[in-house]
């Protein structure tokens, strides 16, 4: 892990998630009444779990309209914005009404409706699979693609970090 | 990119795309009730509402009778047509309609039912995991497989050839 | 293709098929009131319906107890057994009933309770994911995965093998 | 296979499995009603009702609290614990009640929720794709993925050893 990382990783305080491509695997499922479902990975949750009692606090961000991404946020239990056009905005009012710096903030997505949030973060980072339009913004490029522990991944090296921070403190 | 898709791609008006093996991996999913799912790539709406922006038209033609081809145009925003036996016949139809001439006109298909689309057309386009029998006809083979983004990926062609015309005609 | 392989494609009369593992990737999809659904492979259905026309008659006989195997079947126009304990005997009586030889006979499968009909037909077929106990009663391992094209890949070697038939005998 | 896992395997009594990343891909399909499903492996059912036919018992202990748990055991006429936050002592409740060793009992667990229960049995197992946290713990690594056949495979392994062993009795 380079420096950069290691210094941004223990101060986090807001990980915001794009959904599609980073919680799933970028597919969607359609039955002929149009009801759709997506593909998410079980191992994401502990990890999650585990950032959460570290005091971070973690959403989601997404600009797709049908309310499954709602339906798994709930399971997670995270708040989700969904339907959203202008991800960058949305993005600042959060991060504001926090009264966080940018610095404290990481971002995770895949594709190019990610780049304003991407530019905007203090950590900004992509999944394995990302669009290759995306790939430079980030300053993290995780081994999983989305759908496939990308998530959990994120969350083990954040609290991974933070683990050493304690033991560091301890001393 | 050779010669001929860089002259064919800018001057496109209408791009017809087969449905299973194209929007998706070729896969059903049936439950115990008959019920028919499919499994679609989120990135393919993005790549379409672009093309469409530069007033280029998308429509599906597929044999399959399931409506869930319905349910995932309407989704898109497409126009479709399905439980199609003469493809062939239903796309010159269309394209008389239009008053368009075939060199306006691109087709992306996967299986040998596609075999009269791909010979009538002006680009002939296949996904990476097309059959065999249909891959001679294409003037462009690509990169994504059906399902796995490959309508995003022709679109994004499309999109950056226009990009390059309107930069051009700019000057 | 071998002689043996050759000589006995253009002479089937019926194609008999498990289900799981052959139509399916031998996955299951449950949810959480028990409703199961399978995923399928469109392929299929155009080479099935091809080698019907030539004649040739086709069934599923499957152990498993779940109705989405005739789900399946009515979609593509087969007839299909389920529930069968003992596929060996159901098969016997299958080709009793039309009154065929076991040369005029060809089975797919892919796990060990297929052996019985692997052992009896004159071309015993599997799935290149077959399990290794039964791959060595294969006459012909297909190239594709079940639920991946193999019963289409099947079905497109019996279509060339009687082409080759119809055009020497018309010779 | 070393001698510890020939010796364990023929004195087996009662294997305990882990659900989400053993009988499933560590997927989960969620629709827009929150409705969710997992990817199972059919293959699975036919190495479990072999085992049972020699007299080990087996059981599901989950800390997933969605019901889907419930309909796949079901399907598979196993016992299930689901919901379950302390799975260590939840085995130990069960090994206690049946008037077990810790040598007579196997776990099969892929993430790091299942060290408790590794930790505690005579043989650990570990699915193919388990977590790095976990492989240390287990004497076994099995060959397949979960949901891709990996429970079928321990049990094959168990008939295989328990057939050796009947055999090796008859002389």
């Amino acid at each position: 892990m380079n420096m950069e990382l290691a210094n941004r990783l223990p101060s986090l305080k807001l990980v915001v998630f794009d959904f599609d491509g980073v919680f799933t695997d970028n597919a969607v499922y359609v039955n002929q009444e149009g009801v759709e479902s997506v593909r998410c990975h079980r191992s994401d949750g502990l990890g999650l779990s585990r950032i959460r009692k570290c005091g971070i606090e973690t959403i989601i961000i997404s600009t797709e309209t049908n309310p499954v991404v709602l339906a798994r946020a709930e399971k997670l239990k995270m708040e989700a914005l969904h339907g959203i056009e202008e991800k960058g905005s949305a993005l600042s009012a959060e991060v504001e009404k926090r009264g966080l710096s940018w610095d404290q903030v990481a971002f995770v997505g895949n594709d190019i409706n990610d780049i304003p949030c991407l530019e905007r973060v203090g950590l900004p980072v992509v999944v394995a699979d990302a669009y290759d339009e995306v790939r430079p913004l980030a300053k993290l490029i995780l081994k999983r693609k989305g759908g496939e522990g990308a998530v959990r991944e994120f969350c083990d090296l954040i609290w991974n970090a933070r683990k050493g921070k304690k033991e560091t403190n301890n001393e």
